[in-house]
């Protein structure tokens, strides 16, 4: 498959516009094959007018017929073989292996969401039969689904070009919900995308999906916003910067209509080990923070990037193994020149402000657009007082916060903003601290590890990707696993619907046979 | 139990502020007895505290204590007996019959939460439980469920002094859902507010709820503003004006941290009435229609303001029954002076650009607030070209807009706003239309009825009382029903905890016997 550089207005490749951009290598430094054509105003009128008639096809389509159109965006994505890896691998300098594990990642969640759609209970089916004699007023019949809000725009992530992009969690949970995607190409990996969006257009004709049902624009801020706010858009999910995201959900809570920004922007990861488990095992938690803190050269969201302990013996144990082994660490490729730039940007703040406690002696190739780990040590007051030091320094870059005690790790943590996860280290000796730090730790995250490291967001029913702000814009959702769907839908009540004129879920046969909840009950009982 | 006019900050009257304000009766216009306190900034921040104290304290309280407390409140508020009664008759000038009923649906909001609490299926616990030799990676233990959002701010409503005020639908969910209350209390029914607030700390005390589970407050607009953007509150819920609505929801926006914002505002919940069934039963049709619209002088948020026919025979019969029946509908008195004089106001601007199509001819009594009915038909051109037509008059007036054909139906409806509800009348007749038609219903609304009329709003689990904006600002959700619990929480997922740290919805054994999601299947069998 060739990428021809083109916008996707639905089904139509199209390149109007007067500019275009390349991306480059971060490991070269050269720039790779193909013009990539940014949008223009006309392209986006095309575009938005083929959602919004896409829309009133697609959300019709059952079950079935978009389960199939997911696993069949599955199997285009599987055939484009090797071409997309080696341009990922060229656009983005991640390995190999990851990129062909974030691939199998990408198509397990269309397949998983095709399977939560043929099971078909989440849709929240929920029935009211009629009472006609009730006094003093006759209760009508009720009965309620979730439907799709309309076409939703998502905007690709730097650091996971299969994953969070084209054909990401936001793009599958999206088309499981029934809305139309427009999809803003990450210009990091803009040919990624391509051949990407080209698999999700093949699977729409194969599987006789409207055109406009999905669409990929390149595209700069200015025209990315004027999407934002096209009344067609019903919903936005991004995943990337704090100051990106805002200005998004800003752009869409002013809108004339306001919707729902799902942006997931920032987050520091706080991991706390109490002193009993760290008496036991400070050097074996070293080495895993070692491991996690420069896992993808830290380039993850749920990278762990604050840690609170008590400043004892078993701390100065902690902080030579940590020492020795970061020491080794080699310097590795960051996604581009920016986001490296960003890196050394933010630990030279950090040096300005905090003790070095840690650092990689490896040879930094700086045209290799190559960094190494850098951790650091604050006092508990320090880090009270200085916000900057809770800033996000995307990379591996990680601040120890030393405390006298236990309370002082509640107070520190009580100081710091939402969270994506929370981790807590604890054995039998912390047993006394645990409701206290559960609960603060529940308040500030959406995942709350005991033991581990965050690094690795399993996708399944039960993983919450999300949280308090600024951690999300909305912390009311997951952004992984199958409650993803649960974004874009909104609740309609039916009153007094003939049977024929109901969607299948809400009909007395429950032919779907979904779990449904019936007069109070849970059940997939048909009503007689 | 006595009026003392103190703001309840927790469980402590307090009255620090130099303004005041008395509330007047409607049908009378004299003022009565109590003068209520402004709440002042200090005053606030006593609130702010005792609600994030509180919050710690009650979101642990277990399902079953937090039902009592539900349950103590319905107890409580019965127990205010005819006091409450006769105080909300002068203050709204509402008939007793109205007022006694929403009063039995507001404690009846109250037990059905806490019929959802012992129940616990509501919380959407989901548990994978580990695969610790899975390759390449091992598998994680993780399990979810819904917590508490923080303290919620709730406005209460003018039309409802029960079933949408203190302890109404907004109050009722929060505290089901583990968050402390602080209530504005609505100006026009002060003294009512005061009652029921009263029996809210009764109930918290006598269950051992923390004092700041729940206050409220007689505040100006601003100090209602400042409240919103105060960091301890973690949602709104509103039913009002779209202005006022509006007011919040972009203060919230705007906070640091911004937070959710159930706003519900306006709506004319547009009534389809298609010619077959017309020709079968226009005279029928008229009648319902009538005494739909006059219902408790038109002062519903479901209201049918707006309705569409084509203009033929039946329409013809249907507008001359319909004016035979209003003219005889008395004078009634509205909630205030101020809401009277913008219903008023409302009727001018419709005399001014449609034509009056039926009107009581009852005397009105501008003294005792009175008001009458007034219908309106416009052409399908004027309705797209005057937005000023789709402006919702609170208070019993409608439009009616005269098609030449159901297809200008579709058209016209397709220029409406998002709408709390939209019914279609049909019969066999009409089938044709009936796909298109329901389509389009089903993207403009929340609660879709097919025959009958919108005012009456069901209890119930399947009830959907929201929509696409303005409606309300935020469609994912219902603000009546026991769906609305779903508004104040946030998914936290637990990775690989022990057991006794676990909240007992996710604990193997399953000690509540909810219904959970494990490894992909819905049961509510313990894990072996």
């Amino acid at each position: 498959m060739e990428i021809t550089g083109k916008n996707f207005i639905g089904n139509t490749p199209s390149a109007k516009g007067a500019n275009n951009f390349q991306v480059s290598n971060p490991q070269t430094g050269a720039l790779l094959p193909t013009s990539f054509s940014l949008v223009t105003e006309d392209e986006i009128k095309e575009l938005a007018a083929k959602a919004a008639t896409a829309f009133k096809i697609y959300h019709k389509k059952s079950a079935a017929e978009k389960a199939v159109f997911l696993e069949t965006i599955a199997a285009e994505i599987d055939a484009l073989g090797d071409t997309v890896i080696q341009r990922a691998m060229q656009e983005t300098g991640l390995p190999e292996a990851r990129l062909q594990g974030e691939r199998g990642r990408t198509t397990g969640q269309l397949k998983m969401f095709a399977k939560l759609l043929r099971e078909g209970s989440w849709a929240d089916a929920r029935i009211d039969t009629a009472i006609p004699d009730r006094q003093p007023l006759p209760k009508p019949d009720l009965r309620s689904i979730l439907v799709a809000l309309g076409p939703v725009m998502v905007f690709g992530a730097s650091n996971f070009p299969f994953a969070y992009s084209a054909a990401g969690g936001d793009t599958a949970s999206a088309l499981a919900a029934g809305c139309p995607v427009v999809v803003k190409a990450h210009p990091l990996h803009a040919g990624t995308d391509a051949l990407v969006a080209q698999a999700i257009i093949n699977a729409a004709q194969k599987t006789g999906m409207p055109d406009g049902v999905f669409s990929l624009v390149f595209s700069d801020e200015a025209m990315a916003i004027r999407l934002v706010t096209d009344p067609v858009i019903k919903a936005i999910g991004f995943t990337g910067s704090r100051k990106g995201g805002m200005a998004i959900f800003n752009a869409a809570v002013n809108r004339t209509e306001p919707i729902p920004v799902y942006a997931e922007m920032s987050a520091i990861n706080p991991v706390i080990l109490l002193p009993g488990t760290m008496a036991a095992n400070a050097a074996g938690i070293a080495q895993g923070f070692s491991a996690s803190v420069s896992l993808g050269v830290g380039q993850f969201c749920t990278n762990p990037g604050l840690m609170f302990m008590v400043n004892d013996a078993a701390a100065q144990e902690f902080l030579a193994v940590l020492n020795d082994k970061i020491k080794d660490i080699p310097a590795a490729t960051m996604l581009s020149k920016g986001i490296c730039a960003a890196y050394n940007d933010g630990v030279a703040k950090l040096k300005s402000s905090a003790t070095v406690a840690a650092h990689s002696t490896a040879t930094v190739h700086a045209e290799k657009t190559e960094a190494t780990p850098y951790i650091f040590t604050v006092t508990q007051k320090d880090f009270i007082s200085n916000k900057n030091l809770s800033n996000e320094v995307f990379g591996p870059a990680s601040v120890i916060v030393l405390c006298s005690n236990v309370e002082e790790i509640l107070e520190a943590l009580q100081h710091a903003e939402g969270q994506l996860t929370a981790t807590v280290h604890a054995n039998a000796q912390d047993e006394k601290y645990m409701d206290d730090i559960v609960d603060l730790m529940k308040e500030k995250a959406g995942r709350i590890l005991f033991g581990g490291f965050p690094t690795g967001v399993e996708v399944c029913d039960s993983i919450v990707h999300g949280g308090p702000f600024p951690a999300t814009t909305d912390s009311r959702t997951t952004s992984v696993g199958t409650g993803a769907i649960l974004r874009f839908v909104r609740p309609v009540a039916y009153q007094n619907f003939p049977q024929h004129l109901l969607p299948d879920e809400l009909k007395d046969s429950n032919p779907l046979n979904t779990l449904r909840i019936v007069n109070g009950v849970h059940t997939r009982d048909a009503i007689a």
